[in-house]
């Protein structure tokens, strides 16, 4: 991204200043979106979407809760904090266009880690057709902190909400779930094998798949494309980033609705199962409550299920029930349990 | 703002957990635009300026940095977390509609302190008729983060950037500057005096309107209502947050202009003289580099003059010149020095 990035001008943030990091960092960022009138440079980015409404989301990411740097390469930290934001665009069926970043960083973190940061979410913003705006960069006193704010459009017609599911939709997700989470626990595995003995290499071999699930998720702009062609819209979604079971219940309490999914229906990667058997989780409680899978959770009505039955990217799991307040989750052998929204904790506790 | 404040049943952060948390600050939460279709509860919050222009604007506060807790009343800086960052959206003439709220919270503070910080930034909101529409809060490793987003309208016709001024047009400024400078001054001399004798009682007698301008800054959306009433579109305009010196060479540097401007227009409030020489500063050089006034810097057309010349509010302290990059200072005694972008280290540095 800087083309400078190998003359060892610049090492030090001191050296360069607010005003110099800023410059250097966005001085070559391109627009491509006929939204954007104005991106960095002013008080305030200025943007046009006519007639579309627009869309806006904000996440924050705080280095020791939401990344550790020790296994965190910069440059897909910059594309993820970029995904898991447009991600709550693609989630409200519409489509990202700008977004502003800001970040707090430590004095100690150098001017080529900054530019790896940059290289991946300008990467992000490339891959997904989304203009990098506006944001603010300042010291931090400690860890480093990514705050991004999404904005994107869509036609009124087409927004798709949490509270629309209706007796009878049928919940569906797309992917597999608990690949993000999987891929967490092989990481945190590694780390302490190396925090006990640092001349041990870590050892991934054939968890690739895992590793990126949780290091660099996609959002799937690639459903949103397929609603409008094959002409669905959803009566309810959302993307999937606190676990299924705690997602499902949002959209269940939402629009005041209950829900039966199916073990058996729950998509589950293959390496997500062997690396949960290796580790003696069972592969449906980390779908279940691993979150971070970025996947979209929606329901759709009954009418359209011929629609999108053979659609490989899409797994019908359940259906929605007029009994409001009752989650109902039913095992491969049959037996009825309630869902409840646990989250990732309930899962390693359990072990 | 929170109607179960005083019933005792919750002051631990880790009780209510992130989505109770954010339920319980968010619950009070009225919405008063029309724009705001959707706010707080969904993926993202949706928005509709119909014909007119989007404007975008991000701030990040970090603990340590640009607050100290030991001298910031949390509702003040929930208020002035807000206030400068809508200052961001005036600056551009345009009107702020809506915001979002992230934050980075230390499981230390206690419920009733973020209560505290909520019910500024809702003050705030209410004030300047602004939606609270979405946000992130999440734990932190260390000290508080703030991160804010705002969102504002404007006609495409009325838009202001920093790159129109242009030759002969007059430099005006808003308000009073070097105040804000001053009041942090005094908060960090008491400091120092408390930290060495917790017993003396801080002394800001004659200073309320100095701290109160450090503390809880107010955006000057009564300048920018001025100039539809009186029928004044400036040129170009800018904020005074980093200072008059480095705000006016950003106006000047993007308007491919030079300037000239005059130590005896500066306008002053007595308080900030007063303070100014009893720490030995010189006023004028607190002016010029302290920043975080949040009051408007901005160029109107000569043949403006007329309507401007008798506002209360605004001064004329100089005007643009076709010899870019040369940025003039006119001191008292007829002196010509050149203006440079130092921010205020430079200020204490030099005493």
């Amino acid at each position: 991204m800087l083309e400078d990035k190998n003359k060892g001008e610049v090492n030090e943030l001191g050296e360069l200043g607010e005003f110099g990091l800023i410059k250097h960092l966005t001085q070559n960022i391109k627009l491509v979106n006929k939204s954007t009138i104005k991106g960095v440079g002013d008080d305030a980015a200025v943007l046009n979407y006519k007639d579309k409404q627009t869309v806006v989301t904000t996440d924050l990411l705080v280095e020791g809760i939401h990344f550790d740097m020790l296994y965190t390469p910069l440059k897909h930290l910059g594309y993820k904090a970029v995904t898991v934001n447009i991600s709550d665009v693609y989630a409200m069926n519409a489509t990202p266009k700008q977004l502003t970043v800001s970040l707090a960083v430590s004095n100690k973190m150098s001017v080529e880690a900054l530019e790896d940061l940059y290289e991946g979410i300008l990467l992000a913003c490339e891959v997904y057709g989304v203009d990098l705006v506006g944001g603010d960069t300042t010291s931090s006193t400690s860890g480093l902190v990514i705050s991004i704010t999404a904005l994107g459009e869509a036609e009124e017609k087409d927004l798709v909400y949490r509270d629309g599911a209706k007796e009878n939709d049928l919940i569906c997700v797309s992917g597999d779930l608990g690949g993000a989470f999987m891929g967490l626990q092989l990481l945190e595995r590694e780390k302490q094998i190396f925090n006990e003995n640092p001349k041990v290499q870590p050892d991934f071999s054939g968890y690739d798949y895992l590793l990126e699930r949780q290091l660099k998720p996609e959002p799937r702009k690639d459903v949103v494309d397929m609603f409008k062609e094959i002409g669905i819209k959803p009566t309810a979604m959302l993307d999937v980033s606190d676990g299924l079971s705690s997602d499902l219940i949002h959209i269940c309490m939402q629009s005041e609705v209950g829900c039966t999914i199916y073990e058996d229906k729950i998509p589950l990667d293959h390496s997500t199962v062997t690396a949960a058997e290796e580790m003696k989780l069972d592969p449906t409680v980390c779908a279940l409550n691993g979150g971070e899978d970025y996947e979209l959770l929606f329901t759709i009505s009954l009418d359209d299920y011929n629609k999108i039955k053979d659609q490989q990217r899409v797994a019908v799991i359940g259906h929605v029930t007029a009994d409001k307040g009752s989650y109902q989750f039913i095992s491969k052998g049959e037996q009825v349990h309630e869902l409840t929204a646990q989250g990732w904790n309930s899962i390693l506790n359990k072990d």
